[in-house]
């Protein structure tokens, strides 16, 4: 099969270049024709700082136009772009850094600090957006093609086992991902789509991938603000909308009795199960939610539940796109229908694996089924519930946040003999982490000490909202934590011994 | 690259089985349900006479329901169908039965007579459709996936050399076709394609694959009638129709003071280039006419002129679908805007190559781009213009007529020395064939003798209009034909010395 294809933006070019490609907030446009030219203009001032094919560069940035340059001038170099994550913290982008084998961190200028951690031993290769807006632009030859088996992103994503790997998702399984979404959502000529999540994780940067395809215009926003979430729909005329959870919340409340226009047609709901009352009353809006399932490692949403489907299996996400499958395994084999088993994926738009994991790799798939570690049902009809996003997962403001990271620092912490971390229902963020903590023998470490370490170690979204000193942790007998003890004891439903 | 996808009738089966997949001309409406239901059914009858994985069965039908459960049923089985077209003489089907390696030749009842010379050799290899319906049925393991890189269907094109060769489609070929298709001409929840063209040619069959991955109804008749057509778009909500310019130009005849519905966005011209009075008058009237290029080797349409420009660019055929590639060579590199030269096209739904025909496939491509053979230029937007639809051939009606074909055929006859024909034009057909004759001493072969030979040896359409017998055919130093000499005798520019 032929594996390579003419380079999307410019294939996107060529066809509609006159098109709007990006309106940003203050309602500038951007066509096609002019992201091509900056596109290219930025390619040739990385080039000038010495980027060249397959290396992977790093880049930390809030939403901008200029983020969007930068990475389709990394798609005509040949590179690979590491996208990281503004939240984290210096030394977790250091790990990321380095883990994902990076020569060269971009940055945006303000962004500096975070940065810091990298400074120290990478300093020369750090090039914030002023730096190489100066550079010269060493002129190159423009590739007609891309390939489809060439990874495009490197994106972490913690693992259970708190070390975040990183998932290599290539030129094909963005290609796939965006041409299979069209298949379920329809393809309008007056298709807008805003983007408020961060281009950062998969579920903003997929939306550029669409925008190519489709000669579609992104209503690019650096975040989620509710006034400005209500204005591109109530306005500018946007037609789908990604949000989580917390963002649909926040627009609903802001709605009152008001509601959206009909060119409204999709709000993809993605980033972990939505409360069962949310649903409801957007139904009882007319909203058109679109839940979704999907990770990082599937290129964003694999399943969907469709237009038809929305509002008869509330609280499904639904199906998975043309052609992905799925399946629901339990040890004993496949499972029936409502019979709760670990979620399976597999098709075109799933990673080829995680950067330089083998370990991880091998866990991870069966032959090229995608062990996601969630757990779901499917009913009578096939459809998926998802149960658990992963076992343990917390999933805080749309944000992953993996227990294992977190007790991982805790117990770094002099004085701390053991940590457990589970999740809690949150108004705001849907879930937050809480803290059990054993402390040792005669140290009196406090919860400002602990508070204060983390500070320093993990991003915010991560702190625990709450640190309970406990006499020993629940676990089994080969000594595995038992989190559903911890969940009941924030419940009261049993009580623990507190130290 | 993952290379497996879902079944994709399975697929779509899951994804919406209670949508109409075929409408009939008498309105009847078939869900994807009862689609998969049975073709499954066939698939089992097709095993019981013993059809197995890869093997290569051929199938010789006018439109009909049968037909398409017969064509996927033969997805179901692994098996490779090889269209026939049923307008061939008995003698060319043999060819091509035996051309293809067919090993079953499944065919509709009324059509036994054109198997007359497969008959002869392969008696037992014969299933008509009321044999095969009264098989037992032999149940066998539904495959979950197809490989893309499979071959599904085998169509016969002539070539310029007068052999028709085997055009091998995969899987990833037809799936490819109809994504790209979609990002071009958009995917509506109301879609309907009406199909009125062959499903032996894969203009028609494209359609059937498109309907699969859209989840949209296909209006299947058994050929084109104007009064059938427009009461599908008048009455019965069609979006999209195939047509070739006979097709268009009769619909337009019969529309007078009429207007279409608003719902008709698209009537998809294909089979050669398009008289521009015809192309002005739709213009005139508002309909929705977007011109194309493409050829069994592209899996169909490979350019096309999109929506907004079908206005500004008439006449041109348009830009190569997303991610498909075109340019023009000449012998002396690539072409300047307005030169012409030769038209190359490269993307994931060229074929891969003819069946067994090692020569014909290092002929036809250079790398992955195919010569098309057809000569055309670019303006200074990169628009296509189609010239010539390959030198030589003559379109009638919307099939492939080869001189050369027809060329070798005359020679056969006794008393023929030498044949050279060329196209001319027609008001109904767009061209059709004329054959100039060069007799042999002292032989006094007729009109009547020669069409009477041609009857037996090939279809009607390819029958020549008018015979000019001459003294001597015009040919270069290397004996090359001169077909343009031939077209100036046509015209009258030039004078022939008759005989």
């Amino acid at each position: 099969m032929l594996t390579y294809i003419a380079h999307w933006l410019e294939k996107r070019y060529d066809l509609t270049p006159d098109r709007t490609a990006i309106q940003l907030k203050d309602r500038t446009k951007i066509t096609f024709r002019q992201l091509r030219k900056d596109s290219i203009e930025m390619a040739e001032r990385l080039k000038g700082i010495g980027i060249s094919s397959y290396d992977h560069v790093a880049l930390l940035s809030k939403n901008s136009y200029e983020m969007v340059t930068i990475i389709h001038a990394l798609t005509y170099l040949q590179a690979t772009v590491v996208l990281l994550n503004t939240r984290l913290t210096s030394k977790e982008l250091l790990f990321q850094y380095e883990n994902s084998e990076s020569c060269f961190l971009i940055f945006q200028d303000d962004l500096k600090g975070k940065g810091e951690e990298i400074e120290k031993q990478h300093a020369d290769e750090m090039f914030c957006f002023s730096t190489v807006n100066q550079q010269e632009q060493v002129s190159f030859s423009i590739p007609a093609e891309i390939a489809l088996d060439d990874t495009f992103t490197i994106i972490y994503t913690s693992g259970t086992t708190g070390f975040p790997k990183g998932v290599q998702l290539t030129y094909g399984n963005h290609y796939w991902s965006a041409s299979s979404s069209a298949l379920n959502l329809g393809l309008y000529e007056n298709d807008r789509w805003l983007a408020m999540v961060p281009l950062f994780h998969v579920s903003g940067l997929s939306i550029l991938v669409r925008s190519l395809l489709y000669g579609m215009p992104v209503h690019l926003h650096e975040s989620f603000h509710v006034e400005d979430a209500q204005r591109e729909i109530m306005e500018e005329g946007v037609t789908i909308v990604s949000v989580v959870s917390v963002m649909l919340e926040q627009l609903m409340a802001d709605l009152h009795e008001k509601s959206y226009p009909e060119t409204l047609r999709c709000m993809l709901l993605g980033g972990g199960p939505a409360p069962k009352p949310l649903l409801e009353s957007c139904k009882e809006k007319n909203i058109p939610v679109f839940q979704s399932y999907g990770m990082t490692e599937t290129s964003s949403q694999i399943i969907t539940l469709s237009s038809q489907d929305a509002l008869k299996k509330l609280g499904s996400a639904g199906k998975p796109l043309f052609p992905a499958q799925l399946r629901i395994e339990q040890e004993n084999g496949i499972n029936q229908p409502y019979e709760v088993g670990e979620i399976l994926v597999k098709g075109p738009m799933v990673t080829k694996g995680y950067f330089k994991r083998e370990d991880a790799n091998e866990k991870s798939f069966d032959q090229d089924w995608l062990k996601t570690g969630d757990l779901g049902y499917l009913d009578e009809e096939g459809y998926l519930y998802v149960v658990d996003r992963r076992k343990d997962l917390i999933i805080s403001g749309g944000e992953n946040v993996y227990p294992a990271e977190i007790e991982s620092v805790l117990k770094e912490i002099e004085g701390v003999q053991d940590a457990g971390v589970v999740g809690i229902e949150d108004d705001k963020w849907g879930q937050v982490p809480v803290a059990f903590v054993v402390r040792r023998e005669n140290q009196s470490v406090t919860s400002g000490r602990i508070l204060e370490h983390i500070q320093t170690q993990l991003a915010s979204y991560k702190m625990p909202k709450r640190i309970y000193f406990v006499k020993s942790l629940p676990r089994n007998a080969s000594k595995k934590l038992l989190r559903t003890t911890l969940l009941e004891w924030t419940k009261g439903i049993h009580n623990y011994d507190e130290d």
